[in-house]
């Protein structure tokens, strides 16, 4: 059994190449093997947002706080609130983040697959962002 | 992209066969192959906890409610909080639930294998849970 008391999760700030804004990451969970289970506590400040990205074993969101947006390729920007989930089939093409005006933190679940849990792809445009 | 809005996910009661006390488990995502991802909002009443369990890949928890208790067997009774996370080992023996006088809800994540996320095992009695 390992307790990570609140605070002692080791934080990052999300990387620039990955991320549009300030977005702070959380890390609850590291795969292992043989769980392939990775989980972060994530906050978009107002305006931030992922770049587009797929995962190779789909995505749980569990949104925690504040009101964010969602969208999958050629699907309607959807709106997150507290206690809402949100699953991502392995594949799909999305991106999630805050509102322009609200910060939004999710917990977010994926499953990592020789390694990697995600495959990144472009920035999400404001006009796309905004739309 | 499946969004289950906060109130709309599934609920039930956790088994008498299980758990031990009232318990409230709302189904947040089910296993669907190639994901082995399980996830589940789990409220324990006070004095409620699950029987000794295990499983086959391990179990992250995610307090965000309230004060509870766990252990693992041979180790010593955790209080656990808003904010910690646990995470047992596959096959760890462990139970987990509410404090004697506080309800605990935390997120509970778990990888299915073969359909079965959980090997269940005895109750805990109350001179372990109060222990």
């Amino acid at each position: 059994m390992i307790l990570t008391e609140h605070g002692e999760h080791p934080t990052a700030n999300g990387p620039a190449e990955y991320f549009t804004g300030t977005v702070r990451l959380a890390r609850l969970r590291e795969s292992e093997t043989p769980s392939r289970v990775n989980a972060a506590r994530v906050t978009f400040e107002p305006g931030a947002r992922t770049a587009w990205h797929t995962h190779p074993m789909g995505q749980l969101l569990i949104v925690t706080e504040g009101e964010g947006w969602t969208q999958t390729e050629g699907g309607e920007k959807r709106t997150i609130r507290p206690g809402d989930t949100v699953w991502f089939a392995p594949g799909e093409r999305h991106w999630h983040g805050a509102t322009a005006d609200s910060a939004m933190t999710h917990i977010a679940i994926q499953e990592a697959v020789d390694g990697k849990a995600a495959d990144w792809a472009e920035h999400v445009p404001d006009q796309v962002y905004l739309g």
